[in-house]
């Protein structure tokens, strides 16, 4: 048995590892384009400041993966074609062209940047520019920051984008943000995003909401102009490009695989593609989401190590089904907390729910408790159910572990009634008697009266 | 309609603003013994220490209760005596004796310290020997910091005693815990407790376990020693007595009323007793536990928030029946947060459950973000069916939120296996990718195979 794993981060090596964990005689190979496997990507914004080492996020070394784990990984392999019905992969490496035949595949290719064409920016890459995506990007941006910079912008306002501002501000550097779309995090509910918005003005960060990037220009004096549609132009030392991510699609589709939501590869429950013997796992694959039932592509860390876990499982034989995604995401941003769970209202209405919603705020803290502050909750659901279908939180404490509790909510299918029965913890240095959830329970059921 | 409440704490003041909420025109009338109405308990132990007062525990003032929420609220009516059939109530108040009828009555008498008869105490009340249950307790207390002690020694390490350890020892107090019992937190597993004890050694305060309080004396010198079975007496300059709380039913035995677990007030569903016309609420009255189905006796705030206000709409003719308890309890110990919900591996066995639980240990934050430190997480799961049962938490941080994650799923009746499949929050300053809640279950699933 040849199990062949292209890609070697998250889900890759997740899915080697599990491979070899249920069968050792498994000839196990990874082929990896770089020269980096396993590592915490989504700790590279917290790695920018000063004292703290980009190399601390590599988790398992290869030595490790290929002495104690007896996985076979391939270094600066690239996979160029999929045969499906010869069930062969075409590939280069420094030695040259490669071929390996495969009695089951996973393709774990993972995501990359997607960078809108901005003119300019193709000079300024690694000179001024940067993304922070891969341990790569994160060497680059590190680098260019022990020339003490003074200044950066930030071309997008994403989870990635908000993350590394923080770093960057942490590094004492003035902070930018140039968002195109009129809106940060379109998901929250304006209340929400308000408190955002509120932050990054406390914080001095200005955001620019609703402007494109037209050009970049090295100037004379060794600045960037960040040319906008605005009257002025931004100067700037630095250039972060944090405009999204998509999926390493590309040789999937070129085999004729079927593709899902966001051109991310479609699977099944069980992880397999729609080509005989080829899985696919992490970020360059569809999963099904658990209120929509539809196709959606959320590269996101926790279903890249299940997803790959489960198809190296499923690829030697198992048949273990991978459970819906929820959606769930957290994040802070400077003092705040940003969580969300479930649908978005736009999500819901294109699921074709009627849905109703309510935003509260509620103290994080009992009142004579100091410390703390308002904590912001969101609750979204069926008009004719009552099951909940997504909520939210932003505050400055609580709010990315109470979450979960939501998280439950949706996947048990309860309703809003069922949740504001739930008899949730209190004590006064942790919410008030009234969890914040429960208070906004029982305002939304009012509504849905 | 004239609704009688008997105590005005939080069961009897959210009863008789419910009522008024529901019928402006009700007659609802409130007999507190004491001079406080709506206060936060909870928040005694963190009104010790200097810059604290203790009367930020205040949350309402009876005069806005009779002003604003029009509740005749009569302070200093102690109520000595219930009359079922006649529907009366007997009592003493500063004026003399008084008589009261109802049409339909809530007790919410609450809860009191419950001291072991110990030698010497009665005449050290309130002149060292100091309980921290009313927010009267929570003044003389204050009022003897005044003099700056340098030593306390707590009686019995419940909730109470162990979070005013820490609030002894903000104020700079040496302070010492005895406990009767052979071990702490008695509902906690093994690991989980040596968790807590180990933090009390580095914050340098000894608890003695299986050690009775034998007697209390006043030294010549000022100082108290306490006898214990010990070689060594301890000398200190304070005693808090904190060896748990007991159900006020006394007038509700006389009365005739069912009595449930811990001699507490039995109620049904709807909150009402075995008498006709008389409902009971909060620290006085049983509940069904969510998961046993037996009466239970669990004084805490949200039980008795939620009770209250149900009784006051019940009584008024709505008929809304109280959920569950889930035996959720949060609280801090020094830089500790300890968490449970669900019954105990002790109160599986006693409920007739043939259980099996596990305990893991996992990172409060990625590995390579700085800061937080180890969670210990416990599941307990049904042994036939996989239902989860119990959970119980304790780490520097995440355990008091992470809980009602815990709470949600028992509420739902879900098992381990799908526990496990829950999408739970990620990102690397909150936790590890595969959440402590999802690792423990994966454990407990190899467990329950």
């Amino acid at each position: 048995m040849r199990l062949v794993i292209i890609g070697g981060d998250a889900a890759g090596m997740s899915a080697a590892s599990q491979a070899k964990r249920l069968d050792s005689s498994a000839d196990v190979i990874v082929l990896e384009q770089t020269t980096d496997v396993s590592y915490g990507a989504c700790g590279l914004p917290y790695k920018l400041p000063d004292g703290q080492d980009m190399e601390d996020l590599r988790a398992i070394t290869v030595e490790e993966f290929r002495g104690k784990r007896n996985i076979d990984v391939r270094l600066q392999h690239e996979v160029e074609r999929i045969d499906p019905e010869g069930h062969t992969v075409f590939g280069t490496s420094p030695a040259g062209p490669f071929e390996l035949q495969y009695d089951r595949l996973v393709i774990a290719t993972g995501a990359r940047l997607s960078s809108p064409p901005i003119p300019g920016l193709d000079d300024l890459w690694g000179q001024g520019a940067y993304a922070l995506k891969t341990l790569q990007d994160g060497r680059s941006l590190k680098t260019a920051l022990r020339q003490q910079p003074k200044s950066v912008v930030i071309v997008g306002a994403g989870y990635i984008g908000l993350e590394a501002a923080e770093g960057f501000h942490q590094q004492g550097l003035q902070v930018t943000i140039v968002e195109a779309l009129p809106e940060i995090l379109g998901f929250l509910p304006e209340k929400l995003r308000a408190r955002v918005s509120a932050e990054a003005e406390a914080k001095q960060v200005p955001i620019h909401l609703g402007t494109r990037v037209e050009r970049l220009e090295r100037t004379s004096a060794g600045k960037i102009t960040v040319h906008t549609g605005a009257a002025s132009a931004l100067e700037t030392d630095l250039v972060l490009i944090s405009t999204g991510v998509r999926p390493n699609s590309e040789i999937a589709a070129q085999a004729g695989l079927k593709l899902g939501a966001n051109r991310s590869i479609a699977v099944d429950d069980y992880l397999f593609t729609s080509a005989p013997d080829i899985l696919a796992a992490g970020d360059c694959a569809d999963a099904t989401h658990g209120i929509s039932n539809q196709s959606v592509w959320m590269p996101l860390a926790l279903r890249a190590n299940r997803a790959g876990k489960l198809a190296g499982g499923n690829a030697l034989g198992q048949r273990r089904a991978a459970p819906p995604v929820m959606g769930t995401a957290i994040f802070p941003f400077f003092d705040l907390q940003i969580a969300r769970a479930g649908l978005s209202a736009e999500e819901a209405a294109e699921a074709g729910f009627d849905a109703v919603s309510t935003t509260i705020d509620a103290p994080t803290r009992a009142r004579y408790i100091p410390g703390g502050g308002k904590l912001a909750v969101w609750l979204l659901a069926d008009k004719g159910s009552h099951r909940l279908l997504g909520g939210a939180m932003v505050g400055p404490e609580s709010a990315a572990h109470r979450i979960d509790t939501v998280v439950a909510t949706l996947h048990a299918e309860q309703t809003v009634e069922q949740l504001y029965a739930m008899d949730l913890s209190y004590q006064p240095c942790f919410g008030p008697s009234w969890s914040p959830l429960l208070t906004c329970a029982s305002q939304l059921m009012k509504k849905l009266k």
